[in-house]
């Protein structure tokens, strides 16, 4: 084995991980990896390095002392390994192994509070850790992802180098990484990420939902794939019009799918964090909610027996205003993921500049749309996308075809989860006077929580002996 | 001062606190209270003691050590303090002062975690420890409150006597005080007390808001007051009456408080448990939200100059389909919050027994109804809202008009975030094949998650190459 330092490690050879060597090794990079041989894992360095026996920068390990002992100092080494627990057990056992400077990147999807901690865990140890929202998926991972690092600045321009050579690239040909904060703040944004991913699924689920009564897969299909030559145009619409239109034998794999939608956490963290912050996120709420609804198939089974069967709607569904309802779900789903990062950018004092997230975002990412491109542009001019003539202009024209998708929906029975939860929150974000004065009201009567008055300085706070 | 021993003790005297503490005098426990005598508080025991010198059986203390030693051992005692970091401040005060087999209540509005956590330090300690959710506000606690102590049994019967004594008296004369469950199990079921509650105003002021258009406060008032005699009848219902009636002068008071509602943060704890649990109480989201929108007043205002006048209906509310829809949404509410219950029950192993929680919730707080009488007895023989004859009957006799209800809503640009979100669930909960298998798909498509299949047992799992 060579005795030349590598200048750069991976600690984990999932799929992730193993994607990512890859990725990193084309580039030039000398390399070393490392795998636990414990756990059933015995062999999985071993068929790595068969597998890539023509690449002379790699080198296998493991023996954890060894690995770190193959890598030059400033140590620069990305774990990529399932988040939770393990990742502090991991860490626990590389730290008193390095030394001061050395630079850990956690590459999983780690929630952001973890990770500040371990930011902090890190450096007592006097270790640089960088928490790293990598998306893209296996394929992402090995031909350039969507990389989000929060850390030190300082830290960062160590590893910029790697990690910029890693990652997808815009349209501009600019790569898609960028510092993006102290502490948990790439974590967080990768959280959002998945998040405004959650809704988009949904979205094209409800529309799936909405058209199928009498559309077949191959039609929805088609109409799809329109849209997707358009403004409209996304990796998930691409992809969800390959999956409408896979056939296994002379039936659509689509129609043989369990609907049971599973989840890994990262919607609900989003949800969470709204409520945390006080910012009301809707839509991605609701996504995550209706994950939760389809598990409860038998429930389903059991309570469709008490229903008529599903009424048929008069008259064919309207495509254009399908169409603008969606342009307008997707803008406030995004407004509101945006919204919940500036809320945190300003309550954790991150500093997030969000032309570069729409940037980073616009290709290797899940998320990646022309919608992106358009943000990175306008973001670079407004704070908000409610601040964007390009999206209010299309809320207001859409307003009435989110509403008559709303009414396709109750006339067919088809639930409409986050179309409606984009629409009620449009609607009173446009709204100068809300009933919300009855719930100060009610407050105020059983709980003296007091309340402020329409015709007094808002500083002023009433109780009313009801 | 009295050299006799206390029965039992009463930590801060707040307005809660206070009030309690007359309650608990008033039926003939000899009582002592402490509250301190810094930051401001210097007087509250004087004024407390000096407002109620007629009594004969209540000490009033300030020096922490001296209101120990006037409880007889085992000491029982209560803290009424504002929940969060304060309470641990004084549990680490209490903990060396007090004796093994003393008893701490924390009568808060405490995180059911820290509860957890707090029980476990006592128990280090030696001290027994109960979180006891108390609803009922200040009327509540000086005329009989709910009271929901989680803890252990063995420690409840001994402070039994004496929080049953202060609760309300159920329909049956029953007090509403009964042993909840292990550790954190009554501040949980306080917390979805709360998230109910939140859904129950939130709707109250959706169809405030629906009806405001053509109707004064004074005939919404009527209509609500109508409802109110019949099987609607709740507190909250009540209140919203008198709330509509105030006048201030010539003007509905109601008319003058501002519409930016406030929150005490349970609404969101619910929330975020459910996410926790995986459980989709849709409702206490779309609540607590609608909450968060508001209180965006300046983004609204000027929102609002975007988007032509609201529209006005045409014709008449239909109020019987209102009140019909009010009716399911509520039915919805509470199969939310007891189903949210019920899986934390099953999760922490906590036995809760929801016949009894719902007595215990049909007078002294705020969610009282005439509903939750019903559902102390339909709880006897099911487990669950949804296996209920009397809550599938009216829903599916109600669903259309939960139907016209969003449609009224969509009409006259009124938001109707709660009714929607019951809808939407309800719509869900009973369709037996939901468009969820193409969420399923997506993600095995770009994350390799793999899928299950109608054709197959559940247990297998499929990934495509798509």
């Amino acid at each position: 084995m060579s005795t030349k330092k590598s200048e750069f490690g991976v600690f984990g050879l999932g799929v992730m991980g193993s994607s990512i060597s890859l990725n990193i090794a084309d580039k030039g990079y000398e390399l070393s990896v490392y795998n636990r041989a414990e756990g059933g894992e015995e062999e999985v360095v071993d068929r790595f390095m068969s597998a890539n026996e023509h690449r002379k920068n790699i080198q296998g390990f493991t023996d954890l002392k060894r690995f770190i002992a193959s890598i030059a100092k400033p140590r620069k080494m990305l774990i990529m390994i399932k988040a939770g627990p393990t990742v502090d057990l991991v860490l626990n056992n590389l730290f008193p192994l390095l030394s001061k400077g050395d630079i850990i990147i956690d590459g999983g999807n780690s929630h952001y509070l973890n990770t500040k901690r371990r930011f902090e865990q890190a450096q007592s140890h006097g270790i640089e850790f960088i928490g790293a929202g990598i998306s893209g998926g296996e394929e992402g991972a090995r031909k350039g992802p969507s990389i989000m690092p929060g850390g030190k600045k300082e830290s960062y321009d160590l590893v910029a180098a790697v990690l910029e050579s890693i990652a997808a690239k815009d349209d501009f040909g600019k790569t898609c990484c960028t510092y993006i904060g102290p502490e948990g703040s790439g974590h967080f944004i990768k959280m959002v990420h998945n998040g405004i991913e959650y809704v988009e699924m949904q979205l094209l689920t409800e529309l799936y939902a909405l058209m199928s009564n009498k559309m077949s897969n191959e039609e929805i299909a088609e109409v799809f794939e329109s849209w997707n030559e358009g403004a409209l145009s996304s990796y998930l619409l691409e992809i969800t019009v390959q999956i409408l239109k896979k056939k296994e034998g002379d039936k659509y794999l689509l129609d043989l799918i369990l609907d049971k939608a599973g989840n890994k956490g990262t919607g609900s963290w989003s949800s969470k964090a709204a409520f945390d912050l006080g910012i009301p996120n809707t839509m991605m709420s609701s996504a995550v909610f209706a994950r939760y609804i389809s598990s409860f198939k038998d429930v389903r089974i059991k309570m469709s027996g008490l229903i008529d069967s599903r009424q048929s709607i008069d008259g064919d569904q309207n495509l254009v205003s399908l169409k603008k309802a969606y342009e307008c779900a997707r803008l406030i789903n995004h407004q509101q993921g945006f919204k919940l990062m500036q809320f945190a950018s300003d309550t954790y004092k991150w500093g997030l500049n969000f032309s570069d997230i729409a940037r980073i975002w616009s290709n290797g990412c899940i998320i990646k749309s022309h919608l992106m491109n358009e943000l990175h542009k306008e973001f670079q001019c407004s704070a908000d996308l409610f601040d964007m003539d390009l999206v209010t202009d299309q809320l207001i024209n859409g307003e009435s075809d989110l509403r008559e998708t709303l009414i396709l929906g109750l006339r067919q029975r088809v639930s409409t989860h986050c179309f409606s939860s984009s629409y009620h929150y449009w609607v009173d974000m446009t709204t100068k006077s809300l009933p919300a004065n009855l719930i100060q009201a009610q407050r105020d009567f059983f709980g003296a929580h007091t309340y402020q008055r329409v015709d007094s300085p808002e500083s002023e706070f009433y109780h009313t002996q009801w």
